[in-house]
Formats: C-alpha cells, structure tokens, sequence
C-alpha cells in the first residue's frame, strides 16, 4: 500500500468513527481491503472473539441503528452479515515460514466526542470528518488500524520468515473488547507482541519504544432499587434508592488506601429518582476502580462491592452490579522494548528515542500482553509520536498523517528483527 | 350551561392536558367559553398574576413548544396572543349589587403521565383521552375548570347579591402558580375564599366541607458545580460535584425532626457527572421540604440549604439552589365550613357529608386562603366526592361526571348561603 | 406517719442518691421503714422483679462497691442480704376487706449528678446533700418515695375497703426497671394504678390529674469490632470501626421520618480507637430511638438495626446491639383522671387542678400503665406540682417539702375515692 | 565509657520511661553522666528548643506529675529546675580543631505501654523494667540515648578534627519534639547529621546505612462544639456535634487520592457526646493525615481542615483544630549513605550491610535532616540491627544489649570518616 493509499484509508475511516461492538463499517472496510491481499488467513468476527468474555456489549436496538448506518455508508452486505449482533473486529493471518510468530495489536474503535467544525481542524477543512454526528475518532484508532494494514502489507513484501497476526480490536475506549480477543485462542502460539499507540504527547519524529504505567481498572455499573412512596403522605413506605446511592458513594471514596501501591476509585455517572415528591425507587452509579497492579485493582473491586451491596441492604434495596469494561496492568518486556528501540535509533525519519515512558492511564491491549506473557511470550507496548493540535479526547485532536508511515516502518523494522534474531 | 354542556367542556379540556405556564390551549377554551356571559370583568394572563411571584416558569423555547401545540388544536389566535411568555390562567368577576364578595378557586393543569388506553378507561373507550402524548389531566383539574365555570352559571342564574370572583389556576400539581394569583391584587377585596378538589379517595354523592392537614411544602432544585479530571491519571485535580451531592443527600435526611410537629425532605430527583472515569463536574439535586406548619417548612428550609451550601464548599463547589414551588399550610375555617356543610346536608343529591377530613398532602390553593385569612376573610377548601377507578395521579384515573353538576350545586349553593346570611 | 416524719425519710433518702439497680440503701431504709407496719405482705428484691426483664444491669464490681458503700452508710446487713447482685425495690401490699386492687408506683433512684453546694441550695444549707459523690436525687425520687409511704400510712389508718399496693421501683432514670416490676406478676390483679411525679414545671399548689404524651423509647448501645492496622504502613489491612461508626451515625439520622406521629433518633454518646495512627479496632455509639407510640419506637428500633447492622458489614466489621433500656408509649385512662381530678378539687390545699398535660419524655411507668390496662384495668399518671429553684436533672433541682403532703393527700383521696365509687 | 557502663545508663533509662516533654529524669541522668566528661558545651532544655514549635506539650498539672516523679526517682534538683515547664532536651558538644561539624541526633522518650511483667521479658527477669507504671521503653529510645552518650565517648578519644554536637532529642513518638530541636539554632552550621534507630526489623550484626521512605505526618485534634438539647423534647434545639463529626470522618475519608504518590488519611480516635437522650454538644477526632512527600501530606492537610471545617457549619457547630505533632519527609543522601556503608563494611562485628531500605512511617528526625540539607549540609538516618523478642510498641519489645557498642563502633566510626575525608 502506498503513503497515498494509507491516508485515503485513514481518512475513510475517519468519516466513520464508531463505538465499541457497533464498528461494522470500520471492520466491513478493513476485510474489504485485507481480503485484496495474499493472506493466509483472514478471521473476522465471531471468529476472532470469545463470546463470553465481550463487555458492555449495547442492545440490539441499539446494535441495529448502526449496523444500518454502516449499511447506507456503503458497507459491504456480504461482510457486515458475519458481523450480526455486535461481533466485530478482525485478525489478519501472514504465514512466510519457519520463524518466530509475532503480533500487532491495533484498536479501531471511535468515541462519543462531536468532532470540530473550525477551519482550522483539518478533518473537517480538508472533506473527511465524521459523518456519524456526535462520534469521532478523536483518540487516532484511524491511524492504529491504518497501520496494521501498513505493516502487513510492510512485512508481505520482505524477506519475513516466521507468522505475523495482526489483530483489528474492538471496544477498547470502553475496555469492553480486549479481553474477549485476548481469550479467543488466535494468540495462543503468539511468541511476541507489539501493540502501538499514537500520539500521547509525543510529537511526529518520536518513539517511545515502551509505555509502562498502565493502571488496572474495572468499570462498574450499580443499580439501586427499592419502593417508591409519596413523599409527604407516606415517607416511610418508601425504600430509599438515592439514600441507598448516597452511602455508597461516600463509602465507595472511603475504600482504605493500600500501602502496595496507587489505588483509584470513581463515581463517574450517578442519577436516580422521578420526581420531587416520590422516593426514589431507582438510583444508579456508573464508576470505576483502578489499581497499579491488578491485584489493587481487585482489592478495590471487591471493597466496592461490599460497599454497594451493603448500602443497598441498609435502605432495604435490590442492587445489581456489572462489569462495564475491565482490564488488567501489565509491563512492556525490556527485551523487547530493546529490539524495538534499536530499530527505532537505526531509522533515519525517527529523530528522538525514549526508552520506557509511563501511560498513567488505562488500556485493554494489557489483556493481550498478559496472554502473550502467561505463556512465556514477550510484549511491548510501543508509542509513535505524531503532532496532534488537540488533546486526545477533545474535539479538535488529529493526527500528522506522516507519523502513519514511519509508525509502519518501525513497527514493520521491528518484526522483522525479531524474526531475523530469533529462531 | 346544561349538564351536558359542562361534560363536553370538561371532555375538550380533557383533551388538552398542559402542564404549569403551558394551559395555552386551557386557557384560550375557558377565556372562549367565559366571554360569551354578561360577566362584569374577564381578566386574562398577565392580568391575574404577580409576574415575580411565578415559579418554575419554563425555558422559552419549552413554551413556544406548546404555544404552537395549542394553536395547532384550534385555540383562539387573539386569546393566545395575551398568554404569550407563559401567562396563563384567568379570573372572571360578576357584579350583583351589594353583597359580600366571594371568591372560587379551581385549578386548570395537568400531569406529565401517559393517559390509559385500555378499553375499560373510559376516556379512551369514548374517545377523549389526551392528545397530548405523555401529559393527561390525572388529578381532576377537567373537572375543577368545568365546575368553575358551572358556578358562574349558576349564581349569574340566580338572585345573588355580592360579588363573585372565579380564580382560574394554573402550575397548581408544580405548586408553582398558587402565589402569582394569590398575590395579583385580585383577592384584596375578597371576604370568603371557596376552593374545590375532586375525588380524594372519597365516592360519588360524599362532600367533606372543609379539608385540612395540608403540608407546607417547598420544592428546591441544588445544582453543585466542580471541576472535571482524569479519574485515573489526575484524580487530586477535581473539584468533585457528585461527592458534595452525596454529602447532601445523606445530611438532608438527617435534619433534625422538630418538637412541634411533622416535617419532610426528600430528595426526590439526582444526576450527575458524564462518564465513569471522569470527576463528575456537575451534579444536581431536584427535592422538596414539607412541614407541618409553614414555620416548619421554613425551618427545614433553612436547615437545607445549609447543609447544601456546607456541602459544596467541603468539595470546592460552588452550589446555586432554586425555589421551584411553594405553598404554605392553612385551615379551613370552622365558620365557613358549618356553612358549607349545612348546603351540602339539604342537597337532596348529597349522600355524606364529612364535616373535615386531612389531605395529609400539599397544595398551593392554600396561597390564595392565607392571603383571604390574612385580610380578615374567611377560606374553605371543599372536597367534592367522585368515584375514581384509578388513584389520583395514575393513568387509568378518571371523575364520575356526574359529581361535576353536584360539585356545582353544593358550591353555588354555598356562594348564595353566604350572600345571603352576611351583609 | 406524721409530716415532720414524711421529711425525715426523704431527707436520708436524698442523702443517699442511688442510680439504677444500686438503690441498695433506698430499699433497705425503705423496707426498715415498712417493717413497722401492720402490712399484709412486703415484697423484697428478687420477689418483686422478672429477672429476665431487668435491663442495663450493671458488672459484678460495680454493684459490689454500691452494696458495701450501703452497708458502711448503716443499711441493716439482713435486708440488704435479700437485694444481692442488683435485686432492689420493693412492694407493700395492705389489704382491708372487700374492695378493687389499687396499686400506686413510685420510683427510687438517683442521677448520676454532682449535687450544688451553694448556699442557696437548701439541701446543702439544710445538711443533707448527696453524700454519694457525683450522684444525687435531681429528679424529686426521693420525694416519690416518701409519698409512697406516706399514701401507704394515710389509706391504713382510713376506713379504705379493698387492697393497696405501693410499688417502690428501681432504675426509672436508665428505664431499666419498668418492665421487670411490671412483668413481676404483682400486677395481675391490680384494678387501678397511679403513678406520681412531682415537679414538671408545675408550682407547690398545683395539681395535673392525667400526665400524657409519653414517648415510647429504646436505648441501645451498638459496638462495632473491627481489626486494627497501621494507618501509615498498612492500612489496607484494617477493618475500620470508626468509618462503621460513622456510617451508621449518618444513616440513623436519616431513618425516614413516618406519617403516623412522631419519632426521634439521636446518636447521644460516641467513642471509638485507641490513637491518631492506629486503623480503630472498636467504636460505639449509645443511642435511642422514640415513637409517638409503641408501634413508631419499633419501627424506628426496626430500621436502627439495618443501618447499624449494614454499616458493620460495610467495614467488615462485627456489631453488637444491646437493648439498654426501654419503655412504652401509655395513656391515662379518662375515667381515672376525673376521680383524682375531683378528689384534688377538693382538696382545700390544692391551688389548681389541671386536667391532662403532655410530658413529651419518656419513663417507665409506662410498662406498668400498660400492663394495667391490658388486664382490663385503669391506669393514670398524676402530676403533683411541687416550686423547684433548679430543673429537673440539674444541679440546684430541689422540691418544696411541702407538697410530700399535699401530694400524700390527693394520692390517698383517690385511692379512698376508687374504692368506695367502684365495687 | 565501657561497655558495661553503657548497658548500667541504658537499664537505668529503661526504668524511667517518659513521654513527650515529660523526660525529667532521662534529661537529668543524662545531663548528669554528660558533665563528668570535658565538653566544650552542653546545652539544656530551653537552650536547645524553639519554643514556638514545640508540638503536644500537655497541661500543668500533667507536667508537675510528672516533674515530681522524676524528683522522687532521685533526679538532680538543680537540673530538673533548669527543665521546668516541659524544656526537655540537651544538645552536647566536643570541639576538636579544625575539620567539619558532624551531628549525632537520638531520640529520648517513651511510650503509654504497660510493659510485659513475663519472666522471659529480660528487663522484668533482669529486674530494671519500667518503675513508671504504664509506660515503657518499647521503641529502643533508651538504647537511643546511651548511644548517644558512647559515641561522644568514643569521638572524644579518637583523634577526631571537627565539631560533634550530639542531639538528644525529646517527645518523637508523638512527632512533637523534631520540629523544636530543628528550629533551635545548634544545627545552623552542622555539615553532616546522622540519626540512628536500633531494630526496625534487622537483626543484631545488621547495619541499613540509609533508611528512607519516611511519610511526612500531621496530627490534628478536631473539636466540634455545638449545642445540646434534649433528644426526645427538643431535638431541632440541638446543633449535634456528633453528626457534624461523623459527616467529617466520612468526608475525610473521602479524600481524593493523588496521582504524585501515596497519601493517608485516619480518624483514630472519636469521642463525643455525655448521654443517650442529649443531643451531643461536643465532639471529637484525634486524626492524622501523611504523604508521600511533605506537599502531598500538605495536600491531604489543606483537604483535610476544609472537610473539617464545612462538616461543622452544616450541623452549626464551631469547630476548632490543632495540630499535635508534625514531621515532614526526607530522603538519607546518598553520598552520607556511602560512608556509612563503607565504614560498616569493614567493621569485623558487623555481619550484614543493607544500602537503603524503606521505613513505609514516620519519624520527626526528618525535621533536622532537612534542615541540615536545606543548609546545604548533608544527613542519613542510619538502621542499627537488634534482635527484638517483641515487635515494636510492643509490651515484649527488648533490645539485644550488644548491639548498642555495635552501633556505637559503626556511628563513631562516620563520624571520623567524615572528618578525615572531608575537610
């Protein structure tokens, strides 16, 4: 593919962000494109994803409304079928030999951000921004999806003697579909594992060969219910769900510190009650909890369930509690952060190269590393810079589209490496 | 107007249920209908209301909203005109000589509940449940405007000599519109106070001359604003909105209960924040106090807003709360009760006659008795009994029609009782 | 007994102030006292209490150092032999013929209040203060008691035909003693029963025929147990008793309030940890909860219990909830106010006579009342208005010792009344 | 001094246990040992403090109870005279020529811990355990101090060029005393400061040449003052200091986390209210917050007063904080940590050198360090291993005797290596 083609690419799908289990065109386009390849195996939906492990998946309504959409913007009927039911995302197969199997993990879903109409945020100056109204790929998984085709096609054309897997994920703006890509069995035989991210404050020219500093987090979602009552005439008929949320709240910021490290907790979305004069039969908190390792993660996780279910009980309510997205910490392997960091100081267009930084945040590409590392594979998480005018998350991000093809020729450099290096 | 004429009145308001501000079409139909009596004063709007004293007055665009729904069902255009901006509601004034003047007050409004539409719902099995999809008259202000209108009738009819004044109400269910009309001027002359509610769990042929019990009552709307973060990677940065909300919430139950008599809080409506890894920036509580007394009220009036105030400056929010509704507590006076009940026991129709009973509920009809009280005047809040299938505020309610034309004789008979025995 | 006799007695009495289960000198005096009368029965201790019943009884040590201190105050040894491990109190019982069983209750304990030693304090002027340091009658029982011998006396020496019975009960202060002397049996065939206080905020003349509005009442002590940790090095390890503590504290308050009558909640005494870096292993709360009826105190002793039991589990803490005292709501009997309201009347030392008065506390005597009237008797609580410099539970309370007599007077003209107007 | 006379001081200081401002005897014995050698300055009490920062000193009558126990112990008179008021404290100076000012700081005082009367508790078989019932040596403090005394003695027949001023440092265990002795002068133009602690954990024969991880601590008293009010009677009377308090320790709690590193935060010890039917007038927390760094546990502080302070005006209440000990964090330098490292490394009776190692509490010695660095000096706090039977701040706690000349071979030894190295 060339640049030219990987920026018509990009931009196609950046016309088409779209949110977690509901990227049917981004997945149709993807195969679309792949399928024109001399593949070895091309794994699409249902294929590539352990049903039981899909988070947050939304309803079928819901499902449907932008199945449709993908469907008036042209999708490919053939392809959006296999699809059915939120099974989205894609894994691209390239056998060249004996050698080493390794991985690329991109992500390519788009977020719930109304995208910048000002002349100076190129998207929408130069034709291709969102035509999904208040969606936007405004985090660059255009740019990640973008690359995996790059570095396929990248490896195709060398002298690559091993198996390359590319993976075309799902949800991870929701950590909602990391894990179920991580269980589907396609990274069994992984034996190294790149995944890429662009941008993070990094500008154009500049590879962080390790990001580290990955929080564990689970998002949870609380719903309180108990009995409504009037509120004047009859207050103790009531089962006071927004009493019931309250306690829990206050109890949920209480969850003891930990001496083994960084803890996190948040009551991010919280409503409940109908009306000034009924006690609030129902009342909800959407949060999360976070830890620096997993297991902090899960200490908070289990202390926020006892406080749920014990604030419910106090006001003599129901509550249930789901999982909404989740994902483990994990550490880019030094080993591999080497390879990768020397082909990155050996590229003439990469003028800085930092070692190891850390995220600070969260990411579900954490699943597929842990996966890879359980079984006795390596992982690195690597960081492409590009200049991006907006913050990520914000409506006028972008990314430098020249950052797309040296992310392909190092993430394309580094595979090769390790196949070259390692039997 | 004949008996049938009152029923199909009732059934076009039916027809039109609008909530507080919004009677358009309400209004226009009863100003429509009142113009053609030999009345001495019709005033409409603006006219019947002390502007600073409206609350809960919707946004702009809310209202026009409506304005053009009521156009659309056939509202009088000149009539509409004089509404415009929310002023909704009339009085009509009829002279007969020297007299005492005595006043009704019916309220007009309706509930935001989706009417009933099974076949043993009678509005809809004849044909005029609302048109208005999610709002219907659940709570009998049909029949209050109708038995308004009958009473003008009747006493115009008759040899009474006095005044009579019809207060028609509107933002009685939101108690947002009781103090406008109380404080419009047009009660200042005014020696007794009638006001008339349907139903109340009492049956057809039954009338409680004087309803007491009401609760002071207040709603607040508390809206805490903070400053966002990253849950995650900067949790220190935010000034958390929903934390101050659940700070609140818990302190408000916990107001202490009073020496001389009931009070209540609720807080009845709450949201907050955007998304779960996000420190919620703003988060609002929609709720209500009651006592007892209008003292009461007041005491956990203040008690609230302190403890809202306190809360947001613990969590570095600021906090605007609003009064969305009011209405003090008030008795019926024994005087004007005997009067009432003395009509109601030799109406050959009447079958029961409660002499006082409790609401144990609120109601802003209570504005307009204390402003009679206060001038030295007499007041007296009538219950009309009705067979309802449903209870009141659910979507299967309905009135007997045949309690409006008792309704109208027992209180057109009180309004001659009164005329005649005090000079 | 003659009137300079009658202050003698409450004179020692107030010299030795006991609180609940210690009157260990008080009964002793008492039935010293008693012994010298011709009486049918005289009930000691273990005889006139279900021990099952007893509440807030307090540790071995405790009771022992109030037994020797009565025993070196000159308690005869024999009498306090049968008052062993906290059994005081006492019932007289006189019979003369065919008549009803009128009871009379009085209580005997003390406060846990460090006497005035002013001048004008006319026990201490007067040389008979406390002279158990930190505790002293502030109640006027000392002067219940005096009246319970004297009615004794008065109704002996009167052509009175029935059976008298006094009840001298301990532990009121604490209401830990009610329940015990009502279940005693010595009730079950009492007819009618008067219980008396003095004072109340009523003058020396003054006479209240029917006290009401007693509140019922439950006081509990609610212990949580946790496990301590480090708060610097490990605080993810303890089981915070305090966060538990408050949690319920907060909810207990916020218990919602009931459209039958009124309740209270109040968290009255709070301790808990053991140092400034120490994660608190144990904390407590000393409470109560009241109703305007017996039903109302459950309801809230129902929901007091949730919370408190939630809020442990919360913390992974372990709660135990002790019933420390306890009464119930009561009402005087009409008929029985107006015989003692006539006999007052009468009575040329009584000033006024006031026919019912709410006390808006709680006692004990409750239990008793209660027992009486569901035997199909009558019961009244009677005021007797007594001039005290200082209020009840003060340092400076005292009673005019005139009106012991007035009160002996009244008490025994009813007795005489019931039995010679009711066969 | 030998070592035998080091073990007699040392079992002579175990005997005295004194807490924080209270260390008359230890202040005297040692003032008393330290003016038989040729000192060139030996500074006390008020000489060696800044009054103003002296933290938790304790009443009056607190001081003279404990004055005249040191008295009665056998205390010089004149000494003590010259320590009246809570002055405790010395600094002991040796000037040697030319050559750098090294200081040796060590901490003096005990703990409220009743000390194990076991026979395997050596200082109770061995017959010098604790004659101050209640309080013991449990932290090492005594082996502190005598280490102090042997190696002035042992720089003092060295060869030594320099100044040694050796810092005897009262009240640590509260972190009441480190900020006074920082704050007195006598370290203006010290160039080296080394602090000591036996156990912590290591084994005797183990030295930790710099202990780090210190958390920076505050220690606060929070007390609301409200207004009682009887609970049943008048419960809007009361403005309860209890729900106050438990509002704030929720919201204390509730503290966000910061992403700069770790923070803590604890309610240890609540106390509040007189009686179950008072509605509390008065309340407590005696707390602490930490951080990471001294700006975290600023952060925690300024969080902290703001929670305290809003908690009190929603129940209006005043509430009034004081702070009861304080001590930032520091960091050992590495450069002093290689010395001291070096020193011990080639010291025979030494059997194991840790580098750096984390202490995860805190410690007020942090005070002198980082005023010694602020100067531009350097410090290290350095870990003197001990076999201790019980853990610390416990009643078994013990030190291993031998390890006191150990340590005093180890700190002498930097001391001259210091002075030889650095001119």
């Amino acid at each position: 593919m060339t640049s030219s083609d990987l920026v018509e690419l990009r931009r196609d799908l950046h016309r088409h962000p779209e949110p977690a289990w509901r990227e049917f065109y981004t997945t149709a386009r993807l195969v679309d494109e792949l399928e024109t390849r001399d593949l070895d195996a091309l794994y699409v939906g249902p294929e590539v994803l352990s049903e039981e492990d899909r988070m947050a998946v939304p309803g079928e309504e819901e499902l449907e409304t932008w199945f449709d959409r993908a469907r008036e913007a042209g999708a490919r009927e053939d392809i959006l079928d296999r699809l059915r039911g939120g099974y989205t995302g894609a894994v691209a197969v390239l056998e060249r030999g004996e050698g080493p199997t390794v991985a690329l993990r991109v992500d390519i879903d788009g977020l719930p951000i109304t995208e910048s109409d000002g002349d100076d945020h190129v998207p929408f100056s130069g034709g291709f921004h969102s035509e999904n109204e208040g969606y936007m790929h405004a985090c660059g998984h255009d740019a990640h999806a973008t690359i995996g085709v790059g570095v396929l096609d990248a490896v195709a054309e060398s002298d690559f003697a091993g198996t390359l897997k590319v993976f075309f994920q799902p949800g991870e703006e929701q950590i909602a579909g990391g894990k179920a890509m991580a269980k589907s069995g396609h990274l069994d035989d992984v034996d190294y594992l790149l995944a890429v991210h662009v941008g993070l404050d990094h500008p154009s020219g500049e590879i962080v060969a390790g990001v580290n500093g990955f929080l564990a987090v689970s998002h949870f979602e609380a719903t309180f219910t108990g009995a409504p009552a009037h509120a004047g005439a009859k207050p103790e008929e009531g089962d006071n769900a927004v009493q019931a949320m309250a306690t829990a709240i206050q109890n949920l910021y209480g969850i003891p510190r930990h001496a083994d490290g960084a803890t996190r907790v948040n009551a991010g979305v919280v409503e409940g009650g109908t009306a000034s004069n009924i006690i609030p039969e129902e009342a909800s908190i959407g949060g999360e909890v976070r830890g620096e390792t997993t297991e902090l993660m899960q200490y908070m996780e289990e202390k926020g369930r006892r406080v749920v279910r014990s604030a419910a009980e106090m006001h003599g309510c129901e509550v249930d509690v789901s999982t909404e997205g989740k994902a483990p910490s994990a550490r880019s392997d030094e080993e591999l952060v080497s390879i990768v960091s020397a082909v990155a100081r050996a590229n003439g267009g990469v003028e800085s190269v930092i070692e190891t930084d850390a995220l600070g945040g969260s990411e579900d590409a954490t699943y597929l590393m842990q996966e890879v590392q359980d079984n006795g594979g390596l992982a690195a998480y690597v960081g492409v810079g590009t200049d991006h005018p907006g913050g990520h998350h914000t409506r006028t991000f972008d990314v430098d589209e020249e950052s797309i093809g040296l992310g392909v020729e190092v993430l394309a450099g580094a595979v090769l490496d390790i196949a070259s290096s390692r039997p």
